[in-house]
């Protein structure tokens, strides 16, 4: 026995997305119990050329739901990146677990050594199934949840590693 | 065929700790050129209650030999977190590198079901090999790189997320 591609994709994505809203929650408890400008944590960017929070949840997302995508050989949703508001952002959380929630095992499994073409930089990449999981799409992923929680922790947002990983 | 538990781990904490080591090229070019106190990156933390670059650094070895080292049923070694500058980190790295890199897949293959017991928050916590390291040590690494990362960023490092993922 090993991983199948299933198994190291969609209970992966599913559960930090899922870890990743409830650490909404608490911003969100976080900004009516100060009073705060909402915007003050979505549009926040560690650094002026980096994306903001709103940003780094669509971009974590659209790493989940494009993996899931491409290894089923399924229609890639586009979502319209519209949300500014953490209860926005929480449905588009929603909406990618329920899309990466609705693969079933065999669209996935067996797809270790499928192309996937990828652009990057302007140019078509084009990995192995199992290379692009492993090695770009759950990376990618994790950088950009575990950014939006550097944002709110360095907001004072009161969350700890615990509520990013979760029960795994 | 799948995803090896050695494919799901060494190959990607070996290339995502070589991509660390040459972020931290970048950090010491960026000291260097502006003649800043060294400590002015290691010793920085995203907020106060967090860890400082150099803890992300060595958790993030940690996670990596730790996970190994679990899976193998072998010794998992234990580091001094005494380094202070960017050139000992790196050191760390290398260790961390080549610890990693000396397993052979036959060490740590067939590792899905061994019951792996953790101590999180002063309590013994029991995973299963797989469950151990696609939900806990594979984002528990991420996290921890991601969040140097992230603080080298905020302090105008240029560096970028291809630095981050490299050559899967």
């Amino acid at each position: 026995m090993a991983i199948s591609m299933y198994q190291a994709s969609v209970p992966r994505f599913a559960n930090t997305l899922s870890n990743l809203s409830r650490i909404l929650d608490k911003a969100q408890a976080h900004v009516e119990a100060r009073k705060l400008d909402p915007a003050a944590l979505t549009a926040f960017r560690l650094y002026p050329d980096m994306f903001p929070f709103t940003r780094q949840i669509q971009i974590a997302c659209d790493a989940a739901k494009g993996a899931c995508a491409r290894l089923a050989g399924v229609e890639n949703p586009s979502y319209s990146d519209a949300e500014q508001t953490l209860v926005e952002l929480k449905a588009r959380i929603a909406k990618t677990v329920d899309f990466v929630g609705s693969f079933k095992p065999d669209q996935i499994d067996g797809s270790e050594e499928k192309d996937i073409t990828l652009k990057l930089g302007g140019k078509d990449v084009t990995f192995k199934g199992m290379q692009y999981l492993c090695g770009h799409a759950l990376p990618t992923f994790y950088f950009h949840v575990t950014t939006a929680y550097n944002i709110l922790r360095h907001n004072g947002v009161e969350i700890g590693k615990r509520d990013y990983i979760g029960t795994p």
